[in-house]
């Protein structure tokens, strides 16, 4: 990889692209013109389009008839990078070591989708031409939900057609080991606020007689599980599709076991749905998960209250064939029919993906597999799923018919997410290598 | 009431005596020195004894062997004014409207310890001595926690050994209606943190693989209680004296409802323990409250993690003849039988304050009763406990083994600690002739 292009990869980290919150607007945008500006240096033909959220940018050659047209997608904002105390360094000041680059983003997903934007370079710097048609689409807003993109798609089918997507945005399943991800789990996100009294009660003075609007929510939380940590809500399990016989058998020759993630997590044991492998529960099996809450008093030391209210932020994880809007119907009638009447709940509906499969034996699939063995020196794909969500995957099935291709490049220990996210250079190079090949597997 | 007491109640009331606050550091000293002043010229002995915080006035009289001697406890030292903007004039400018006084502090504590000493006065001028042995202490830091009074009763025990203590700063169940306050409750705290990852986790990645700490915090808080809101706690209820029937009797006649309860908390419906009304619940039922709670992502928006920890603050409302730290020792049991070993659980102990109680039927608790009967022509004395706890309470019991009588005469509507806190004149005079009667029948 030469020092023009990891130059230009830490600049791109720099930009503190946080689309959920509303300070970090500016610089946003100012990411957005970064990308547009060096796709207009490959010579490619660039628009950087407005939405209600934060500018999309699409990057295309010039289209012919007889060749096949891709669109490959990546996002350039990033979440958010607390707590900033437990990074080794400012999350938007990148530093390289060992030939790893640590910064928010480096890996999800601006390392990945700018390896090919690196690929694309090399070939129209080496060829003169692609192999394809290409339309590179970056957005900034996949880590609050992708609103705009649905509509922008909506509203620019024709000039959005394409044979294929590529998208990297997934993990590997080890280090120099290619991989391929056909599957993706969906999501669906709501938050939940119990409220009792009008402010905060000294405990003391009417504790006992007035509901503690935590103890509701906890009680509301524990809930969702049973004792086997297989989810409660009645009905939960009703689509999803088993595992088949051949998926089991590619999985349990993947390198990745139970003893890396404790490694990677610092989880004390791993814990799970009764009757299913760590893999099964992570890439084939729905959740229920907290990611936030909060109530009362938070601060050192002690505050003898009764508080108002409490708050939690719920996603659950779903896999095929379960409907988003379905779930959150019957969480939402779950928790207000355990829901005392001495608290208010108030429940908000969030965003939702739906869960995603394709068959990696066939068609494009076959073509990502050939291209994944040459750029890893004939190494053969490891077929997985992920248990993260790419929300766009069903829009872009839906609203273009095309099927996505997820070629990941994220290792196991990249801290995606987490403080002290990080980026190898090395699939920096893979990446821009990969991107070459499967333009020509996807033309030929 | 005449108008040199009444005018020497407002001079009190003009020391901006903010205990909380360095800069009325020498108003508070000031203030300290005018109660001293005060004692000097009934004749009692005066000491104003320096502390590492504000200074606590010390009088007595002459004792003998052959009396009784009765400690009477106050403050001087007021709550911060703040917020000023809601006064109707300037907190430490009284003013009088329908023999009301308006000032902070008013009520609580100067009111209340003023007029014991102007009931001191006024037998010492009548009678030239007093029918007990007097110890009159007023501290300083009651607002900011009592921290000097402990060190000072544990070092000044003989001088400070009596038969009883008397204190007004608790509440009146209504205007003219006596009211002694023969319990309260302890307090016992806990904070416990459920430990999972390293790091926050995406939830994608890892979720359903790995425990969610905030799930197994909120399974382990909602064990805390069981459907009928008891505490599940093995032997929690162990040491609990039931309520008896006479208790049940003289609080079926009180005026304060379960209306004025709803109305105060803003809470949609009263909730608590099975089996026990509002009243049991507040003031002779222990209680398990989250006081708060936080874990993962709180921002604005969502965040798709699996937190690292969870942690919640607990207190503990203790009643006779519970012991903190037995209750301790249950919980952190409890807790830790109902913890997965996929996560760590940490729990640590906090501040305890033991429960109070004195029997109104007996001993110096009938005298107390008697003497509001005599104060308030003849109208039997309410009798309350009170949920919260007056640390203070526990101490002079452990420290000098005298149990306190709390003779409060703060109404529902005083305001203290709020803006416009005021105290009726007609409680200046009850004050002064309930401390005459006090003394007479406990000499008694």
């Amino acid at each position: 990889m030469d020092d023009a292009a990891v130059g230009a990869f830490l600049e791109l980290l720099r930009f503190p692209s946080i689309s959920t919150d509303p300070a970090h607007r500016a610089e946003v945008g100012a990411c957005a013109e970064w990308v547009a500006a060096r796709f207009r240096a490959m010579g490619l033909e660039v628009e950087l389009c407005r939405t209600p959220g934060h500018p999309l940018v699409l990057a295309r050659n010039a289209h012919r008839p007889d060749r096949r047209t891709v669109l490959i997608y990546g996002h350039y904002d990033v979440q958010p990078a607390d707590p900033l105390e437990l990074w080794e360094h400012p999350p938007f000041e990148p530093r390289i070591r060992d030939g790893i680059v640590t910064a928010r983003g480096a890996t999800d997903n601006k390392g990945q989708f700018f390896a090919h934007m690196l690929g694309v370079e090399a070939t129209l710097r080496a060829k003169g031409d692609l192999p394809v048609n290409l339309i590179f689409l970056v957005e900034g807003e996949e880590e609050v939900g992708s609103q705009s993109l649905g509509p922008f798609l909506e509203a620019n089918r024709e000039r959005l057609a394409c044979d294929v997507i590529a998208i990297s945005d997934t993990g590997m399943v080890a280090r120099g080991h290619p991989t391929f991800s056909y599957g993706l789990r969906g999501l669906t996100a709501l938050e939940v606020c119990v409220k009792g009294p009008a402010t905060d009660l000294h405990s003391g003075i009417y504790g006992g007689a007035v509901a503690n609007p935590a103890t509701v929510l906890a009680r509301l939380l524990a809930s969702l599980h049973d004792g086997g940590n297989r989810v409660a809500v009645e009905g939960f399990y009703d689509g999803v599709r088993p595992v088949e016989a051949w998926e089991r058998e590619a999985w349990a020759g993947l390198p990745a076991g139970d003893e890396e993630l404790l490694r990677v997590t610092g989880a004390p044991q791993l814990d799970g749905e009764v009757g299913h492998t760590t893999l099964e529960r992570i890439w084939a099996r729905p959740t229920a998960e907290i990611n936030g809450m909060g109530s009362g008093y938070q601060g050192p030391g002690g505050k003898t209250v009764l508080p108002a209210q409490a708050f939690a932020k719920l996603t659950f994880r779903l896999v095929p064939d379960q409907d988003a809007a379905n779930i959150q119907d019957r969480v939402i009638a779950h928790l207000r029919d355990r829901c005392p009447p001495s608290v208010r709940l108030e429940i908000e509906r969030g965003h939702s993906g739906a869960p995603y499969l394709v068959d990696p034996r066939a068609g494009f699939g076959a073509a990502a597999c050939r291209a994944l063995r040459r750029t890893f020196g004939g190494k053969e794909p490891a077929l997985v799923r992920e248990g993260g969500s790419v929300p766009i995957v069903a829009d872009f099935k839906r609203i273009l018919g095309a099927e996505s291709l997820l070629l990941g490049l994220a290792l196991p220990d990249c801290r995606i997410h987490a403080p002290n996210e990080n980026f190898p250079l090395e699939n920096l190079e893979y990446g821009m290598r990969l991107n070459m090949a499967l333009l020509e597997e996807i033309a030929a």
